[in-house]
C-alpha cells in the first residue's frame, strides 16, 4: 500500500490470513444472538478447547493488550503485585494497561537472559515479606515465545509456574505468540497441567483479524466473566466476527502452520543476517546488534525495523512474509 | 445458523454489510504500520470528516461501550457525573464502564419522554449547586437515535447542549444509530456547530463487522489520546481491521442506505403490528405495549425480542432485515 | 468560636469529649511502633472485641467514608453492585466514593421508609437474572441508625441480612452511629450473629476527634488489609492517635453514654418542637416538615441546619448538645 | 510503653508534640461547621500562606501518602506518568498509592545520589519520545528532605523544576519532612517561585498528631477540590482536629523549632557514630553501613531500626529525641 516496507516491523503488520477471513466470512450470514452467546462463538470455543485437549472456559476478546490486563485484574488486587519478566509485555509495552485495569495494581519486573525469568530470581521475589508499604507479589505472569523470540520449554515453565503454586498463586500465561511456540515444539496439550489459571492465545499475530482467546482453567474465576468483558468494552455484541476466525485457523490447521512458516522465514532470515545474532532464533523474530548509523541506513531505504527495550534491532516474520522479502532484505543489510 | 430468530431482537444480530466487508478484504493485503498510524486508517478518518464537513480529530475504536467510556473519562473527572437521560445506554446497558473507565465517576439520571432529555430536568439540574458530598455535573451526554427509537431535531439536540454550554460544560453525543438519525433527516453535517466535543459514530449497528469511529470535535482532548486508547485496550494493531469497513461504508453511501432500510423495515413492522405502538417509529425500532403471555408465545414460536427498561418490548431492523422476515414476523404476532 | 450556631446542623460538629481526648493525651508519650502494629491500637481493638464480644480483627481508619468505601470495595468487584437504602450515605452523601475505592462498582438503591430498607425490595432485586450487560448485585450494605434517625431492632436486620446471605452475599453495616442505637436499645454483642462481614462502627459521631473502627468479622478478608489500607491513605503512621481515643470511650462507657445523652436531647428537641415531625425520633436527630421561608427565618437568627435528600429538614443532637440550647433553639423555632 | 526502644525507628514513632497538643485542645471547644469550612480551618490554612508568604489554596488531610497521591492524580492522567527519584516515598513505600489514586497511573523512577535526582537523568527521560504504548513523563515531583536525609538547596530544586517547566510539565513536591529542610537552610519562602503546581508540607514528621497540608500554588487546580478529597476520604468532617495543630506549630515557631532539635539529635548521633555514614547528614537521618549481625545484635538490645532500599541501616530523629536516648543507642552501637 506504500513503498515503505512494514514486512520486518512486526507480526502484526499484515492482514488477516486466508483461512481466518474465509472463516468470517463463512459465518457472516444469517442473524444470532449478541455479546458471545451465540453458536458461531460455542463452536470456535470447542475448537480452542481441543487445541488444548482441555475443559476450560473460553472468551474471545478483541485486544491483546485488554486480555492480559484483564487476567492481571482478575488475579491481583490493586495493593498486591504481578510478577513478570521486567521485559515482559505486559511492563513494557502495554501503557499501564494492567494498572488501569487492576486499579493500580503492581508489577514487579524479575530478570533473565533472552526474556526468560531466571528461577532464582523468581524464588528470590517469592520469598519477600509482605509488608503493609509495599505491593506483594500475588501471581506470576509467564510469556511463550518471550518478547525476544526464545521459547521456554513445558519444563521451564513448570519450573516458574511450580514455584508459584508454591506459594499458592495463580499464573497467567501470555501466548501471544503461543502459535510460534507450539510450531516450534512446544506442547500444547501439556498447558492444561501447567498450574496456569488464565491463559492468552494470541489470534491477532497468528494470522486473525483482530482476536484472542483467553481461557480460564480455573473455573470458579468464570463466574460473572462476561460482566467483567462487557464492563471493560470488550464484550462485542458481533461476538462472532472475533470468533469464526479461529474456527478457520484452528479446524484447518492454519494456526500452527502459519506460524511453521513465520518461524522458518526467521531461521532464513538469520541465514543472511550479516549482524550479530544476540537472541537465540527459537520463534519468529531475530535480534541483533546494530549501530543507530546502520539503522538509519536501512530506514533510509524504507524498511522499518524497531530498536528494542534491550538495545538490539528486531526483525519479526509473520505468516505473511515472503521469501523474496526475506531475500531483498538481506540484500539491503549487507549493502 | 438456527430455526431461532434473532432477526428483530437488536440491530446487532446481523452480520457486517457487503459493502464494508468487501472494503475489510480491499485493504488486507500487504503490509502496514500498526496502532492506527496506517494509510487506510487515515484514508478512513477522511471519509469520516468527509462526511461531517468537519476538521476534527477521528479514531476507531472496536467497541461502543468502551467508545462511550472513553469519552465519559475524557470529559468527567472521578469526584464529578455526567449527565444523561436515565435510560441512555451508558446508564442501564453498560454494566457501569464508565464508572470503569473514569474510575468511579458519577451518572445523574435526567427524565423526558421516550428517551429524549427534557430540556426542563437539564436546566434543572444544571442549576444544582456545586457541594463537596455530591458528584456534582460536569458534562452532557446525548443520544441520537434514542434507545427508544426516536429521533431528536438538529434544534432539539442544540437546546440540549446550548444549556450544557451556558454552565461551560463540555458534550458527549452517543451516535450508535447515528446513521439511523441521518437516513431519518438528520443532518449529519450540523453536528459540527452543536457544540459537541467528542462524538461517537456507529459503525456496528450500521453494517461494519466490528467498529465505531470516535470524532474529536475538540481537538485539545487528543493529546496523547493514542496512549489512551492503548491503555484500555483500544488501539488494535492491526487498525486497518476496524477502519476499512468505513471507507466501504461511507464511500459507496451504504452507511446510510443501508440504515434507510432498516428505518423503512421498521415503519412496515410497525404497519403490520397488532400491539399498541408506545413510542414514535423514528428510526429502526419498533417498541409496544404486549403482556407477558405473549412475549412468550412469540418465543415460543422462535421469535427473540427483549423486554425493555420502561416495560415495553423492543422490535429492531436492521440492514439485514427482509421484508419477508416482516411479514413471517407480522403473521407470528397475529395469530 | 462564631456566634453562628451550628449545634443542631450534625452531630459532627462539636470537638471531641473529654473521654477521648483524654485517652489521647494519655498515650501520646513515648516512642512506638507504626502503622497501626502498635500496642496502644491493640489495646484499642481489644476494647472493640470486648465491646463487641467477639473474636474479629479490628483496624482503625480516620474517615468513615474511607470505612465505607473499602468495605464496599473488600466486598464487590467492579462490575458488581451494592445493594443498599436509596438514601443511605454510601449513596448520597460521599461523593461516590464506593465507586471510586472500588474502581466503578456499582449502587443499587432500595426504598424503604424512613430509611429502612424494605425487605420485599430487597427479595425483589436479589430475585434479578444476571445479565452481562448490568451491575450484578453482589453484597448488602446495612445502616444503623439510618439517615433518618430511626433504628432498626436486631430482628429486622437479621431479615434483611438473612436475604443476602440465602443468596451467599457478604454484608457491609455502616454504624456511623451505632452508639446512639445501642444507647436507645439495639444490642451491640448480637451484631456477631447477624451474618455481617464487614462492619463500621463510628466513632466521631460518638466523640472521638475523628476516628471508625472496621470490623471484620470474616478473617478471611483481613488478609494484606494493612497494606489496602496504606494504598488507600488509611494507615496512619502514628496509629495510636486514631486508635487511643477508643481506649477512653469504651473503657469509661462514655461510647454508649454520651450517645444516650445525644438521643435524650433529641426527645427534649421533639417534645419542644413546633414543626410536624416527620420519622420517629429513634436516637439522636429530629426530621420535621418546615417550608423555605421558615427554614430561610431560623437561618437568619443564625441556627444552621439542612434540608435533607427527603425534603424535610434535619435536627441534630450529639455528645455536646446542652439543654440550654435545645431550650434556645426551641424558642428560635416557636418565635 | 514497652521495653522495646522505637525512638531511632522512624520519626513518626514519638506521639504529637506540646505545642501540636495544645492547638488541638485549645480549638476542641464549641460547634463549628464541617468538612473544612470552619474558621478554625481558615486560620491554620491562613498560617500556612504565612509561612510561605504566598497566596495559595491550602487543605489538610489525616495522611501523606493520600495527599502525595491525591497530588499525582490531580496532575497526571492515567496514561500518563509521574517522573520520581526511583527511591522517592512515592515510588517505593506507598503500597502504590499514585496508581490506585490515579488510576493505574505511571511512574518514572530517576536516579541521583542520596536520593536527588541528577537532573542529566530528569533531562535525558523529559527528551523521550510520546509513543503510545508507553506512559509518557506528564509531571515532575521533588522530595525534599530526600529519603537518605539530604537537603536540596534552593538552587537544586529550582534546577531540577526549571527542567520540567521547561517542557510545560506541572511539579509536585513532597515536603513531608520540609520542617528539617527549613531548619537545615532551605528558604520557605522560596518555594513559592520554585515552579511548584502542588506542595504537600509534613506535619505529622512535624510533631502534628496527624496531618499534612497540601497547597495548590496553580490556584486553577483547587476547583472541586473539596469533592475530590471527600470522594477519597481525606475531607474529615471534623476539619478541625488536623488543622488546629498547625496554628499552634506555625504560631510558636515549634514547626521549625522542633526540626531544629531533630536536626540536632542527628548531628550529635552521628558523632557518636562506630560505623561507615552513607549519605551526608542534612537533616534528622543517619545513614550507616552496618552488616546484617550487626543489626540483629542491635535489635537483640531492643533498639527498632531498619534496612533501607540502598542496603543502609536508618537511624531517625525527631522532635521527641532526647540526648540522654542517643547517647545509650551511641553505647549500645559501640558496645
Amino acid at each position: 500500500m506504500s513503498t515503505a516496507r512494514y514486512d520486518f516491523a512486526s507480526d502484526n503488520t499484515a492482514g488477516a490470513c486466508p483461512e481466518a477471513l474465509e472463516a468470517l466470512i463463512a459465518h457472516n450470514d444469517g442473524f444470532t444472538s449478541g455479546y458471545g452467546t451465540d453458536v458461531v462463538t460455542a463452536k470456535a470455543a470447542d475448537a480452542v478447547r481441543a487445541l488444548l485437549d482441555a475443559d476450560a472456559d473460553v472468551r474471545f476478546l478483541a485486544s491483546g493488550t485488554a486480555a492480559n490486563a484483564v487476567a492481571c485484574a482478575t488475579l491481583v488486587r490493586p495493593f498486591e503485585a504481578m510478577l513478570a519478566h521486567e521485559h515482559a509485555h505486559i511492563c513494557t509495552d502495554e501503557t499501564g494497561a494492567p494498572g488501569f485495569f487492576g486499579h493500580g495494581l503492581g508489577l514487579i519486573g524479575l530478570k533473565g537472559a533472552s526474556g526468560q525469568i531466571d528461577p532464582a530470581e523468581l524464588a528470590c521475589a517469592l520469598e519477600a515479606t509482605d509488608v503493609s508499604y509495599r505491593q506483594s507479589a500475588a501471581a506470576l505472569s509467564v510469556t511463550n515465545i518471550t518478547e525476544y523470540g526464545t521459547r521456554y520449554s513445558v519444563e521451564a515453565v513448570r519450573r516458574l509456574t511450580g514455584l508459584a503454586k508454591g506459594k499458592g498463586y495463580p499464573v497467567h500465561f501470555d501466548g501471544a505468540r503461543l502459535a510460534n511456540a507450539v510450531a516450534g515444539g512446544f506442547d500444547v496439550k501439556a498447558l492444561k497441567n501447567l498450574g496456569i489459571d488464565i491463559l492468552v492465545i494470541g489470534g491477532t499475530k497468528a494470522g486473525a483479524p483482530l482476536s484472542e482467546a483467553v481461557v480460564l482453567f480455573d473455573k470458579s474465576l468464570s463466574r460473572r466473566f462476561d460482566a467483567r468483558l462487557k464492563q471493560v468494552g470488550q464484550l462485542p455484541s458481533k461476538g462472532r466476527v472475533i470468533s469464526s476466525p479461529w474456527i478457520g485457523l484452528l479446524e484447518t490447521g492454519a494456526w500452527t502452520a502459519r506460524a511453521a512458516h513465520a518461524n522458518a522465514m526467521a531461521q532464513k532470515l538469520a541465514a543472511l543476517m550479516p549482524y550479530p545474532i544476540v537472541h537465540p532464533v527459537d520463534a519468529n523474530a531475530v535480534f541483533v546488534e546494530m549501530d543507530e548509523d546502520w539503522l538509519k541506513r536501512l530506514h533510509a531505504k524504507g524498511w522499518f525495523v524497531y530498536r528494542f527495550i534491550d538495545g538490539s534491532v528486531r526483525f519479526m516474520c509473520s505468516w505473511a512474509t515472503t521469501e523474496a522479502a526475506v531475500e531483498a532484505l538481506g540484500e539491503a543489510l549487507r549493502a
